[in-house]
């Protein structure tokens, strides 16, 4: 074995000058480091710079004045240069979760580059860490039965394209002969079949709970709501494109009158309960909307629907074609029953009002449903907390 | 619809600020911008910044001397400010292909800001951008039939441990009956599962050779080679470690007496042609090596091996237990017979002596095989040069 170093030595070394640069010259720099007190220690070698600042969502928040009004951003910290142009800086100890974040060197947004985990949230990107021991260990990989994440093609007649989505299969499924349950599980303005397993940890959140005994095994489909769009940007053949939150057509009904290609494909493809006690829709923000006006499309076809931090907007500035009907189709899905119809949200998200005034709506009329409020925001923590709360009460 | 504009500002907005930080303050600014003349432009919002610079493989190369001899390394280029501090390159025209590179601001090394395509290897990421128009077309996702692609655990009982692999399928896979030839494409070292998929772009390869009518449609399988590995670093219980190159057992023989493990879950859970001339296994460098050393292992198995700047180092200076038997059983896989055994190598390669040597050696034996060489040296540019013109000659 000892001979074999040399080997190692050229591997490493050809392949760092040759191919690929792959090792940083930074060395062994360990950033992030989370601490056993659960603080975190954020390094980067940086001689020749000002100033090395960090932001990122486990920071206090602080108040940032807009023609909207005031909105809570996540604050920024000073790092402090230390010995061989080494910059550093330790938080307080943080709760257990997955956190995003940026440096800022000499004024300039990026990420972390000795950190190598990262997340694409529409155009930006953040690099991530994870704090275990409480919360964050339901979004780890844990040494447990892990299900299949397949990126699929399926063709959409209604849209006249083929799309892209993402499936998640639980570990059972494909040593059984078993049928499964289905979770379509939407992403919100700006997303992408990427969205919730990439930041939402859905995959994770999927093995925990099930090898838990917490939730029963489901598949769980991931499709693409931007009607626009055949597949992420990166993943279609319009190429390296920039992604944008302004795309057409997203919330005007087109993904409701289409979305039963999707099932439709899922029905045919997967061994599944087709059936209305067996499926569940449940989506983020724009997906809040989708899976609302889908759930009353077809209120024939839903028994679960889940409505996280979703963008309802029925006013008097509002009108669009897919409110047509709005009353009278909530008021049939009412009638034809369902199992669970859950919302949740954030005290301080900027669609509380909305979610208020839907809520009087249901009210009003009558229509059960389950209300979850919580502290926080419009934010992908939310969303990873409501997601693990709504599938242990899915097929059970 | 114009109403809605309101909504869409808020969601932009508030999603902007609360959950996400999900759009650059930079704006507009495009990174890179691929012009008509394949110039390509760079550019980045640094007001604050003394330098900008890029490194990539799209630069001249410049030698750098180092104790092992001379080796070329991407040169760096300089950035020019502008207005509202805003910093740009261009390049000169740059042939179609895929290329990597990072930015260093002030000196620190990192990705384009503006840029959200990206590339982990090993322990360093890089931003990316493809050029269309040639070699590059091979490489993007186009308008055609898409395979699909899923990350899937499988049960290794000679390793002791469940273990995670990609796995494509192509596109027609899903919708027939047929049974498919499988290649089994293996990483080097620091490599894993992804590391063809991202870097390597194997799906966006077989999709195009496929469609074009130049690949046979196959299952192609991306094991993980590091046997002391469960999956890809990020992908595993051990959670968001650093990657490195330097991991135990990877080339002394456990990930060849393992083998089988793969091949057998392949064949129990796929609809694959389970004989010789229906399976073909190649891998790049110590997956070359990887490569070389299971055909002979199991010399009824596989009908084409592809060795892809591979590893092969039985010289004085070597031993380990791999290279026990080893003209024996060689001996004994020409004997057997195969299709196909494929060696390609770049001139400047830092193992292209060791290529040479193993060549005479083969020549010695008078053991036949296909031989390619191309410039430049082990890069992954060479290895999606090698897949594209391996995989064509693959089950005709």
């Amino acid at each position: 074995m000892r001979k074999l170093s040399i080997l190692f030595m050229l591997l490493i070394f050809g392949s760092n000058i040759y191919s690929q640069q792959a090792l940083w010259r930074e060395g062994d720099i360990l950033s992030p480091e989370v601490n056993r007190d659960k603080t975190v220690t954020f390094r980067i070698q940086a001689p020749n710079v000002d100033s090395v600042q960090i932001t990122g969502d486990f920071l206090p928040q602080v108040e940032m004045k807009t023609p909207f009004g005031n909105f809570n951003v996540p604050g920024k910290m000073d790092f402090v240069k230390g010995d061989e142009g080494i910059w550093s800086f330790t938080s307080d100890s943080i709760a257990s979760d997955i956190y995003t974040y940026n440096l800022i060197i000499d004024g300039v947004r990026t990420t972390d580059p000795n950190n190598v985990y990262m997340v694409r949230d529409v155009a930006s990107v953040f690099s991530v860490f994870l704090v275990e021991g409480g919360k964050g260990d339901l979004y780890k990989v844990n040494a447990i039965p892990h299900g299949s994440v397949v990126r699929r093609w399926y063709n959409s007649p209604g849209l006249g394209k083929t799309r892209r989505m993402t499936i998640y299969t639980p570990p059972c499924y494909e040593n059984s002969n078993e049928k499964y349950p289905v979770l379509y599980l939407l992403h919100g303005a700006g997303g992408d079949e990427e969205a919730w397993i990439a930041l939402g940890r859905a995959a994770q959140i999927l093995d925990n709970l099930i090898a838990q005994g917490k939730a029963k095994p489901m598949i769980v489909v991931m499709p693409n709501g931007n009607v626009s769009q055949e597949a992420a940007p990166g993943e279609s053949s319009q190429g390296f494109i920039k992604p944008s939150m302004q795309l057409p057509n997203t919330m005007d009904g087109k993904f409701e009158e289409t979305f039963m290609d999707i099932v439709n494909f899922i029905e045919r493809n997967y061994r599944v309960k087709a059936e209305k006690k067996s499926r569940a829709i449940a989506g983020l923000s724009m997906g809040g909307f989708h899976s609302l006006h889908i759930s009353r499309y077809y209120p024939n076809k839903f028994d679960y629907i889940g409505l996280f931090s979703p963008a309802i907007l029925p006013n008097e500035n509002v009108t669009s074609k897919i409110y047509e009907d709005f009353d009278k189709t909530l008021k049939t899905q009412m009638e034809n029953g369902y199992r669970l119809y859950w919302i949740g949200i954030g005290k301080s998200d900027f669609l509380y009002k909305n979610v208020v005034d839907y809520r009087a709506k249901l009210d009003k009329m009558e229509m059960k449903y389950t209300y979850v409020e919580t502290e926080g925001g419009h934010t992908w923590a939310n969303w990873r907390v409501y997601l693990s709360q709504f599938v242990p009460l899915l097929f059970q």
